[in-house]
């Protein structure tokens, strides 16, 4: 174990993802390699890219990395897969679009999927992340499908949060308008020589016109992530972000409330995992389900019941 | 509390709006109070109602109510909707297109609102469904607005869910074709006279051909719900779906699942909320905090910590 987190502190590809392995595992010893090299981590910029699926994540920071290699960063990209019951070949097609950089010792490339109902997938992104961190990467760039809670609780977890939307994207406006959706750090409109790019910006600009913005001014930059325009200026924009959020001090602040939020959540994992495993293996908990199931039982009573009975030890659930 | 309950069981629209408020302000009373009516619930048909903010849902809503009070059914309509720190007058414009059911004896309008870090929408929200299930309503509408993993969660409890999209809902039907969002059991393209409309309904008809489909085949409904046209063919088309699901057993199975997790749902946030009770008042828990931030102690280190210490008691969070 204590060679396995030298080799990844001094940046070794093959031990950064077996690490990643080992913590998405939920192996015992991925969580003791975090905590070894915990102490080394907090240098990299972490960037979350979010937005709908189609707006062409994938392309736009295969560019990006194009971009921070030239200025000789290690870089290293996390993309998050929401799990579904059919899914096309979208992710597949994702990771053919950064494969011009799977040979570049400077570039480390993960996915990594949701899991089922044990969640859990937001504290394994931030353990993945906490670990290319440690391994010297001076970006980690996380990227998610879809704009839901389950990834908006990863993309948390960023210093900065770029939001990709392309002409077309009507859904993702209103929801920005409804307060829906958060507002992002730097707005990117993808595909900029569509017709439709200059309305898209327009509508962009009156959507923010009508947030409260403090401070950092959100930019709305237009690219064409698969030629490379406009990609320099995201570049440049995510430097002026993160020193704009470290000259504030809400750098620091944004970190503290995220690493509170880590430490409930795996905490709440452990005992809802420790919770289903007493309702599998439990003869006395199915036969409370039964009659919630026969409306003999109301749901809540029975989940106080099962509480009541100890099922579920929070000091094992520690282990 | 007895009395309440009677009051809720005749339909009693003062008793119904009190339960709820108990059971959304997490009161004893208002578990209490379910717990009293459960026996009696079951009979609703429970519809959900997804899609992106802007694609006419309260419209349709308010249109289809008209269609079931017709037909002389009681209905009921929850509003869920997700807090953010800086929201337009969306819901409030949301309400007054269902404002001319206000006075109507028959139908109840509720919203509820997403809670902060202590979760339990989706728990609270089942809660209030059965109250409106008790008493006596024959349809319960859930709306969501937006559709994340929450509001996911909410609508999972519908034993039939209609997605509304409207002509330029181009993320969503990316959403849908990448597989990150479910395949609903009815579609419906509002909004139906804009020039655009049947392009949307052939890009959806695309996505389904891509989808595995057993049994049930998911129609796309054309509506204007503006003026109610096409709403009679969704309403034929809801009581199709449960006859069908009624009769292939698969409602009972889906009911089943959904209070499964109810069951789990409610005894996970209470521990988290006990858990959360017992960061903010131990010093000690604290400290393990403050060393999180300063990289002396790795998140999960310092869950294991919390945990461990029994800093949790389930039993008492059973309460």
């Amino acid at each position: 174990m204590s060679d396995l987190a030298e080799r990844l502190l001094q940046g070794d590809k093959r031990a950064l993802a077996r690490g990643i392995s080992l913590v998405e595992d939920d192996d015992p010893v991925g969580w003791e390699l975090v905590r070894a090299v915990y102490p080394k981590t907090g240098n990299a910029a972490v960037v979350g890219f979010t937005g709908p699926p189609g707006a062409g994540k994938s392309t736009l920071i295969g560019a990006l990395i194009r971009v921070q290699r030239e200025a000789e960063r290690q870089v290293a990209v996390l993309s998050i897969d929401p799990s579904s019951p059919f899914r096309g070949g979208a992710l597949l097609g994702d990771r053919i679009r950064l494969s011009e950089h799977f040979l570049d010792p400077g570039v480390f490339i993960r996915s990594m999927a949701t899991r089922g109902a044990l969640g859990g997938l937001a504290e394994a992104s931030l353990q993945a992340a906490l670990l290319m961190d440690a391994a010297g990467k001076d970006d980690v760039f996380l990227e998610t499908v879809g704009v839901g809670q389950a990834e908006v609780d990863v993309i948390d977890h960023a210093d900065s949060v770029v939001l990709v939307l392309i002409p077309g994207s009507g859904d993702s406006i209103q929801a920005l308008k409804a307060g829906v959706m958060e507002i992002p750090d730097i707005i990117v409109v993808n595909k900029s020589d569509h017709p439709l790019a200059d309305t898209m910006v327009r509508e962009i600009r009156g959507v923010l016109a009508l947030a409260p913005q403090e401070g950092w001014k959100v930019p709305i930059l237009k690219t064409e992530a698969s030629r490379g325009e406009g990609v320099r200026e995201l570049a440049a924009k995510l430097r002026e972000h993160r020193e704009f959020v470290e000259a504030e001090g809400t750098l620091s602040e944004r970190r503290r409330r995220n690493l509170m939020s880590e430490v409930l959540g795996i905490a709440t994992m452990r005992l809802r995992r420790a919770l289903e495993a007493s309702l599998r293996e439990d003869a006395e908990v199915q036969e409370l389900l039964d009659a919630v199931v026969a409306r003999k039982l109301d749901p809540a009573s029975a989940a106080s019941a099962i509480l009541a009975r100890g099922a579920v030890d929070p000091s094992a659930a520690g282990r």
